[in-house]
């Protein structure tokens, strides 16, 4: 663990899906993720947490996880989020992104496809 | 590493920026990216290797690595690329995708950022 490739270019990636599917099926985009993710993007900045070495936020296209809409994955944990509200974005930036714990009870069951 | 968590939803995630700036500057977009995706997204299909606990193939916003665009990262591993062309293309899914070797050629130096 001690080459350059041990050090991330950033120490934590959340990736949001924002993909609105045009035929009226189940996605993120209509459960609030365009607002999540600008949300997420403002805490972290708030907090000082954004930038190399640290956190970025990110848009996503499909993640092909739709039966957990809406969702977000944090690598290189590979950490899978189903949230519901603000609230749950403002516990993810602190207990994860922040300080690296996992909000378990947020965690999209392995089982959750598309 | 016996744990639930240590088997990533995919054993492979790829992202690809495919941002687009409205004034011009360099960004990824004017370098073939969305070529790439959809170039990268097609060869993992045709090798079979998509799905859960394989490779998802996912386009992203900016990853804010303008500099070295066109970009991509893999996760878990958290490895950077930078790619020039189709066959570029083809090396990152069947040495790193397929069999999980990094194509040293074409990562992205640690210092390339915005």
């Amino acid at each position: 663990m001690n080459d350059s490739r041990s050090a991330p270019y950033y120490g934590r990636h959340i990736f949001f899906c924002l993909n609105q599917r045009d035929n009226g099926d189940y996605c993120c985009a209509q459960h609030g993720a365009q607002e999540a993710f600008q949300h997420c993007k403002g805490r972290v900045k708030d907090e000082g947490l954004a930038g190399k070495g640290k956190v970025r936020v990110n848009k996503a296209g499909c993640l092909n996880r739709c039966a957990g809409a809406p969702v977000a994955v944090v690598y290189p944990e590979g950490v899978w989020y189903t949230y519901v509200d603000l609230a749950d974005i403002d516990e993810i930036v602190e207990a994860h992104l922040k300080h690296g714990q996992i909000v378990e009870r947020l965690v999209l069951p392995d089982e959750v496809g598309r």
